[in-house]
């Protein structure tokens, strides 16, 4: 059960909601989430009493971006948990939410092994519940430390490459605030070279179908002041044959073992255009994110959705009840392709930043050795 | 004034309405124009009555499409010529209409250059309008032979380039009856392609900001029963990486001396993208879209739009007035880059297929070449 409670609108308050929240009221434990479908129009909470609710909530993208995904997971198991529902029924629904982001099932599978130790342990269910709950705190700290690090991490890579500042950067789809228990993977380092007073632009692709680009990281950008310009995502190539990018900065869904990175739709085109424009194109995301167990690029399932969201196009919904969701705009019956994500081959990828460092060039003993020091550090 | 009349609802009464055409009710002559921002949702007509109705129509793209843009220019100077009004103001409104495509120019010029020169001859006004409008008649009809003529060389070239048939084919924006006299000039090579039994799949990007591929190639594809699937603009990407895509063809606004093409926004990045995968980028245009004047892609001046047209998005109007124009999507404030075209070099082009035959390489040489074949059949 999901109830909602609408916020002031934009521009009238200027706190930010948190992207998600785990609160304790006197009717029991709840997971909050900030109800991404409708920015930048309004701020609503949704709030979560159970797992499906969640799943509901993930899988209409109210609550989305890789590294946020699963720190949700792991609250929804420590939810489950909390209130006394089947975890395991919860940790099966959960990861079966959506295919793509590895985060997702990583999260929801610490917060699970910490729930099943301490039931194996004493037997004990509040004990248990109470170390799942921990888990998914720890992993909620670990992604803002993890944020703050890739930032300052990707600054340093950026002023490296382009030596001067005054960086013009080219992002897509949404990778800040709304993403992360911190400041976001490749927002957090334009809002870094932003607040060190080297961003000179922020290209922010509209990202299609969902517009996550023109709906969330303008809405990101715009709360920030930072120097930002709107383009659908075709107008790209014309920046790019401009000479008016300088670097690329994505965040990342899924990182294969050979270092193919699984990304929003419209990530592989900028790649190539990077490559034929000699312009860095660099991925930041953490080490959660590479998946050692996925060998490379074509063993990464690609999410499908709905081909409605091509043939319709819909604003932001709005309490008034979504009147401006689903336009038809193509003939009715036509088919469209509608992967959520794309994938780039390691050879495109100038650099990985990650919390432990970056990596360039991206090679499959890198991406093994990052993933072998964040072990050491997460079990120090 | 602009009247406009609602036919019968897409779907109902299979007959298209031509996308342009002159009628002679007793109350005047008259230039109708099928308004393409209603299309699919609506078959509606507009009458055109005066040369700043339809400067009206061209500058909200009702009518659009360089070919059918610039029989339309031919025809505003007939119509201006007919009902009595300043000839050259009417020249000088429609030269300045739209920047981009040079077909506009060419059919306005064309026309007035035969008005005035029946106006030289013997002075007789009504004689001029009736030079003016045989002009525009004339063009006309030529466009729907170029259109032919590049229908059947741009397959040939298809079945040469691609032996055995069964061409996937990757189109953007809209290219069919709809920008032309005939039956277009990319869509037409793709239509023929069906026809012939050898189109496997038309894949269709939808073309933001104004999604004239969504709105008007699905439209024109789902009546001639071909075989296409809709995709957002940045989804290309994973077909030419899974291998989906045979060949891009497009049309041009404006070719430049040296091969430079310059289309609707979102064509050069898909030219990186087929280079990057050695696929076939074909340009079909007629030769009038030739500009001999402009040397080279970097003179070529490209339309900026309003950025409203990227800040929020809508549906195809209605006749109940437009109430799907329009939904907000980014922030208030947000700044919007928003160039209606890029430029492609002409070392990304694969070839030029034009009335007079196909150029492959595509060099300044080649490009006088066909233009001076063309001039020579146009005087004989």
């Amino acid at each position: 059960m999901a109830d909602q409670f609408v916020q002031n609108p934009v521009g009238i308050e200027p706190p930010t909601l948190p992207a998600l929240r785990w609160d304790e009221p006197p009717e029991g434990p709840v997971l909050v989430l900030l109800d991404q479908t409708r920015l930048p129009a309004e701020e609503v909470e949704l709030v979560c009493t159970d797992v499906p609710a969640l799943v509901r909530a993930i899988q209409t993208l109210a609550v989305r971006g890789a590294p946020l995904l699963g720190i949700a997971g792991a609250y929804g198991v420590a939810l489950a948990a909390e209130r006394g529902y089947d975890v395991d029924e919860a940790v099966a629904l959960l990861e079966g939410a959506r295919p793509t982001a590895v985060n997702l099932g990583y999260g929801v599978r610490r917060a699970a092994a910490a729930y099943r130790a301490a039931v194996g342990k004493d037997g004990d269910l509040e004990q248990a519940s109470q170390a799942a709950l921990a888990a998914a705190k720890a992993l909620h700290r670990e992604d803002a430390d993890a944020s703050a690090r890739m930032a300052e991490q990707g600054l340093m890579l950026l002023d490296e490459l382009l030596p001067g500042g005054g960086h013009r950067i080219l992002t897509h789809c949404n990778t800040g605030a709304l993403v992360s228990g911190g400041e976001g993977t490749a927002f957090a380092v334009a809002l870094t070279a932003h607040r060190a007073g080297r961003l000179r632009r922020l290209w922010v692709d509209e990202t299609r179908p969902l517009l996550q680009g023109a709906r969330l990281t303008a809405y990101e950008a715009a709360r920030s002041g930072m120097p930002y310009t709107l383009l659908t995502d075709n107008a790209a190539g014309s920046l790019f044959a401009a000479g008016e990018v300088d670097a690329v900065l994505i965040g990342a869904d899924r990182i294969a073992a050979d270092g193919s990175v699984a990304n929003k739709v419209g990530s592989y085109p900028l790649a190539v255009l990077a490559r034929y424009h000699r312009v860095p194109f660099i991925v930041v995301a953490p080490t959660t994110t590479m998946d050692l167990s996925t060998p490379n690029g074509a063993s990464i399932e690609v999410e499908q959705r709905p081909g409605q969201e091509v043939t319709e196009v819909s604003a932001p919904q709005t309490a008034a009840g979504g009147v401006s969701g689903g336009l038809q705009v193509a003939p009715l019956g036509t088919q469209a392709y509608n992967p959520a994500f794309d994938v780039t081959p390691p050879d495109l990828v100038t650099a990985i930043v990650t919390e432990q460092g970056a990596l360039s060039p991206v090679t499959g003993g890198g991406i093994a050795e990052l993933c072998a020091r964040s072990r050491q550090v997460t079990i120090s």
